[in-house]
């Protein structure tokens, strides 16, 4: 639903949230995301320019966040690589549809306004909180007491 | 959101369905629809191998639905093009991810869920009656009153 690029974006600024405190380098956060580092450059490059993130080149230098995570939306994240648009006329520009959208696409557009509320909803906080103190991706330990709680085999 | 074939595959079925009776010719369905033959005949074979439509060759021939309208759902038509899918284990195919997705892929999944939820609630009759006895997809007639009921301009 989402492209590779936008959920590469998502893990970048969650990866971010988590480490609280100065610039994390491209290369640690490349790590923490498992996104190809010059994969991961160009992503961070867009959310900086959705003033998301904010750099330092150089020795010691890397990417923060520019506001706190409850304020920036899984939504945020998502339009800073490729805006989810509703539909306001016929995608396929015919000419009948311009003044008036057909129930089809009536729906389809209701199907993304609901998307759009659905993200607007969670923020990055959210996305670091379900799991109390673990890293926000899964990492060995969480994964084994999350299934050890799902009574799974581990 | 969705792909033009199946946003495609979605108007084929509505003219189906708002064609009652007898077989519809893909060449009138092309017109109908706005969609080039050549590509709306590969669009219903794919509704054809899913049970949606079925069709008869040659003089004569064209293509109608194989059940009511009621009974054909978005999510029908949406899945016999490209499957909506869950997210069942990591979509980057984490190892770590493989036993308990992370709270991004949660809420990603969360996303999917209400959608498919969304498309199952709405058939192919509904997509119909939103607008009284007019083609289901816009025409001149039909554009010009929704356009004066919403104070347009023409």
């Amino acid at each position: 639903m989402l492209s590779q690029t936008t959920e590469y974006a998502l893990r970048a600024t969650i990866c971010l949230a988590y480490s609280r405190e100065g610039l994390v380098s491209t290369s640690d956060l490349a790590e923490q995301t498992k996104v190809p580092m010059n994969y991961l450059a160009k992503v961070l490059q867009l959310l900086a320019r959705s003033g998301i993130v904010t750099g330092r080149r150089g020795v010691g230098g890397g990417y923060k966040l520019t506001r706190p995570p409850e304020q920036i939306s899984m939504l945020d994240v998502i339009n800073a690589i490729s805006p989810i648009q509703r539909i306001t006329s016929c995608p396929l520009e015919l000419k009948n549809h311009s003044g008036a959208l057909c129930p089809l696409h009536h729906k389809l557009d209701e199907s993304i306004d609901i998307l759009i509320k659905h993200f607007t909803g969670v923020s990055m906080a959210d996305l670091l909180g379900q799991r109390g103190d673990s890293r926000p991706l899964c990492d060995e330990a969480m994964t084994a007491r999350v299934e050890l709680t799902l009574g799974g085999s581990n």
